[in-house]
């Protein structure tokens, strides 16, 4: 059994804080060193992806302590306790078993008599035949006609997820000839956003997924029903088009209201849920299975190489690691992910959800507070977009804030044009390059207006192209980030109390027992 | 004449700063008396909204000191100068008159000969007669068919803005018989985002609109050559399907490649250019011209209350003077902007872009270094999604980071369901309203997994509906702000010196001209 104490209890921990030693990039990136650098601090990640951290403010001595930080916080036994099914979310009482999903990485895991690994395959090609019937026009509308859209009604990781891996291979997918159905997503309990998915969509031809695991999401069953209320005012009957992603105790799991059911359960996180059921359905439905299953086997090698010991091998360790000096040794805030690919427009919203709702904690997994800092604030859009937009603050803020770019060598179509001697993709390329560098080293000018301290920290993840397998490694290698980094600070990454508050108060406003200021803001609302 | 300070020489900010009095939440919302609170702590703004600030950490004593800060720091002054055509953006030595495409709060401006109120009003005039020819069908495709679609191809100030008003507006409009032309728009030089657009539209109906003030932007020009491309592979005349909005000086204002070009200039900087005519030509073509008409009413309106010298009665002053207050007093780091309007959804990555890029500075507006902090990380999802994301850390996260809620009594297209007793619009406000008593007052349990601290500052827009002149107000309410913060930071909000060294590098990358480092990591790219 691992040992789970705080951070800053360790002793790694305290000589890395003891330490003055400090890198600068600018003295690093300087000249043929710099570029022995950035080939020398590179990890191979799954799918042909490299984790580059050269422009990382470390070095050989600050990378020995992390290493030794690793050792002592006991991350790669804390993972094998997690795959081989130990009750990591400890608030609720649950195992911690998305991984299983897409691979076994270890000891079969038996829980109530059922193996889980064969429970999640089991669910997923349940969803594969369902999908191939869809998409053969086995399963049909009434008047016989094949399905064209599949609309995802869900919130949070029920919705951003599996939302930023259809945008994500969207682009790809037509241009491989698997774009079998459109996929929308409706989210927001904003009745408007119901309203304006309905509106841009053929309600006869589209089949609804309803997900939610508890059966109970306000938001998903209020959108559920303006759905159905669309599909009988267009005559046709709700239970034909839709169908369910649930747990199976769920009141949802074996209503008739449903063309069918696939499940979940309570040891998979709603933000760790786009490699199950979750992000199965409707990837399945857009892409067929077998693309799902490609990005389900990316993931799975993300997860080997989370497994093993060594950070200098281990690519998410290893992020986890420096993250945690960035936050906790030189004191940055926030973090911004930059990916230089339109199709990862919403990746960054995914992460936001899944590192700040897993770490932005102040109690350890104990319920005792915690003295240092634990997850940031995280946010991002793609480049070059961003370039136009917040990197001003980034390159001359008063604050730093580290960034994490992600940049591919071929786009998704293969269209692309030639203008100045150079393809659109070269030129998106050469910028993430110039960014990296301009973050790094920056550039004095007399005029303090024009002139860039640099210092300013970044890794890049960098790859051929943005894949079903590619895709399913890069999510998979944050995933396990986030998880290296709550076992270093000593959280439950797993449970989400601080969203419960809020949801009592909203009913308490709707049942109308409300005084004080909270009935004055309910009043000026109109409620 | 002004006096332009840096923040810490003021008196009042070093009062401020001695001061040790701090405001409780959960103490000053306690009881009947928070409900007095949120009734007092309210200051209208235009069109029907109104600035609620009853949940941030001030009282009377606090309130007192930023408005001594307003004076000595001359922000009405100051704003006065700026309207009244001074060279307030000292480094390009250029005017900063955004205003004037809305209103005329002042003294006519006249540069080189010209009325500016008249030539951008003049301009605008001129879209709109070019408008209401497209759609009348005088203005047609070869084929003698309307045009249906409009595609906007910019980038930074020329895509955020118009998107994120447009997006706005969208579901108003088709709610209210007024969607004219579906837009689209074209931004990354991501050569898949181009494609991703053109794959969706049929170009043979589809007005481009071609936007750059330089007319030499990298990511534009590339993508007007795709667009120019498929029009040409679709057996079509671009310059029958493309119109410029540009400088009058560019490349691009007298070229035969456009059916028409439509002008703004330098005094008006790209994120503050969403009422010029970059903003005009693409919502004036969706919308027709009377709703961007009613659009720029809206922020003329809020424009007038930002003339007003008493912060108490000028809500982006006070606005601005609360941030303040929170980054230089408090020390929080980050700022959160959380719609709950689905509508609003683009808005914060438009603000982010308004506010990060126009403050995100460590020199004054003299070119000196500043010891103070200035520009936050800005982010922001509308809710209730961000509810079921990164709300945890929010809530129970180590950092306070200060929220700017928006919610609307109604919603824009007037459909909705009752479920349980309520709409979901109901549903809607009885979430952000609960969430500000949450964040603001917290719950403490003995179970500190389940404790919320509180103590968590918010503000409220509140408004009937998501109106075109409601949003006007909203834009014009937040440009005012930033620039108030920029007075008071002792910046020049207006120029964006930390863009440029990125796409010098970038140059050089395309060109092969580099060494070292750079080298290295473009050879990665495969550049």
């Amino acid at each position: 059994m691992a040992g789970w104490k705080n951070l800053d209890t360790l002793e790694a921990y305290r000589a890395l804080a003891a330490s003055e030693h400090r890198v600068d990039l600018r003295e690093v990136l300087a000249g043929e060193a710099g570029a022995e650098r950035v080939k020398k601090y590179c990890v191979p990640m799954a799918c042909g992806l490299a984790y580059n951290y050269a422009s990382k403010q470390v070095d050989e001595e600050i990378l020995g302590m992390l290493a030794a930080l690793a050792e002592e916080s006991e991350l790669a036994g804390k993972f094998e306790e997690l795959y081989n099914g130990a009750m990591i979310n400890t608030g609720e009482k649950r195992l911690v078993l998305h991984h299983l999903t897409r691979g076994q990485l270890g000891d079969p895991v038996v829980s109530d008599g059922v193996d889980k690994r064969a429970f999640y395959t089991g669910e997923q090609a349940k969803i594969a035949e369902f999908a191939a019937k869809v998409h053969a026009g086995e399963i049909c509308n009434a008047a016989g006609e094949k399905f064209t859209t599949v609309v995802q009604i869900g919130i949070g990781g029920s919705d951003l997820g599996p939302r930023a891996m259809y945008i994500a291979l969207e682009n790809w997918a037509r241009a491989n000839d698997c774009l079998l159905m459109d996929a929308k997503f409706i989210s927001n309990v904003d009745p408007d956003d119901a309203v304006s998915v309905l509106n841009t969509i053929d309600v006869a031809h589209t089949l609804f997924i309803l997900v939610s695991k508890s059966g109970t999401t306000l938001e998903t069953l209020t959108n559920e029903a303006f759905v159905k209320n669309a599909l009988t005012e267009a005559g046709l009957d709700p239970s034909c088009h839709m169908i369910a992603v649930t747990s199976e105790t769920s009141p949802l799991a074996s209503s008739s209201d449903y063309l069918a059911a696939f499940f979940m359960d309570d040891y998979i996180g709603g933000r760790y849920s786009s490699t199950s059921a979750v992000g199965g359905a409707v990837l399945s439905l857009a892409f067929g299975s077998d693309v799902f299953d490609r990005f389900l086997c990316g993931a799975a090698e993300a997860d080997k190489l989370a497994a093993l010991a060594d950070p200098m091998k281990n690519p998410a360790m290893l992020d986890a690691l420096i993250g945690v000096y960035e936050r906790n040794i030189l004191g940055y805030e926030s973090t911004a992910v930059l990916p230089y690919a339109q199709a990862l427009a919403r990746f960054p919203a995914h992460l936001q959800q899944a590192d700040m709702e897993s770490n932005g904690k102040s109690v350890n997994r104990f319920g005792e507070p915690v003295d240092y800092k634990t997850g940031p604030v995280l946010f991002g859009e793609p480049g070059t977009n961003g370039q136009h937009s917040f990197y001003q603050l980034l390159h001359q803020g008063k604050d730093i804030v580290p960034l994490q770019f992600i940049g591919f060598r071929e786009n998704q179509t293969g269209i692309d044009v030639d203008i100045q001697g150079s393809t659109s993709q070269k030129k998106l390329g050469a910028n993430v390059a110039a960014q990296i560098v301009a973050f790094a080293c920056g550039k004095e000018d007399d005029n303090l207006n024009k002139n860039f301290d640099g210092g300013r920290p970044s890794s890049i993840i960098i790859g051929d192209q943005l894949t079903p397998e590619s895709l399913g490694s890069l999510l998979a290698h944050f995933e396990n980030k986030i998880m290296f980094q709550g076992f270093l600070w000593n959280l439950n990454s797993f449970d989400q109390e601080g969203v419960q508050l809020g949801k009592v108060l909203a009913k308490r406003v709707l049942a109308h027992e409300t005084d004080g200021a909270l009935r004055e803001y309910a009043d000026m609302l109109g409620i």
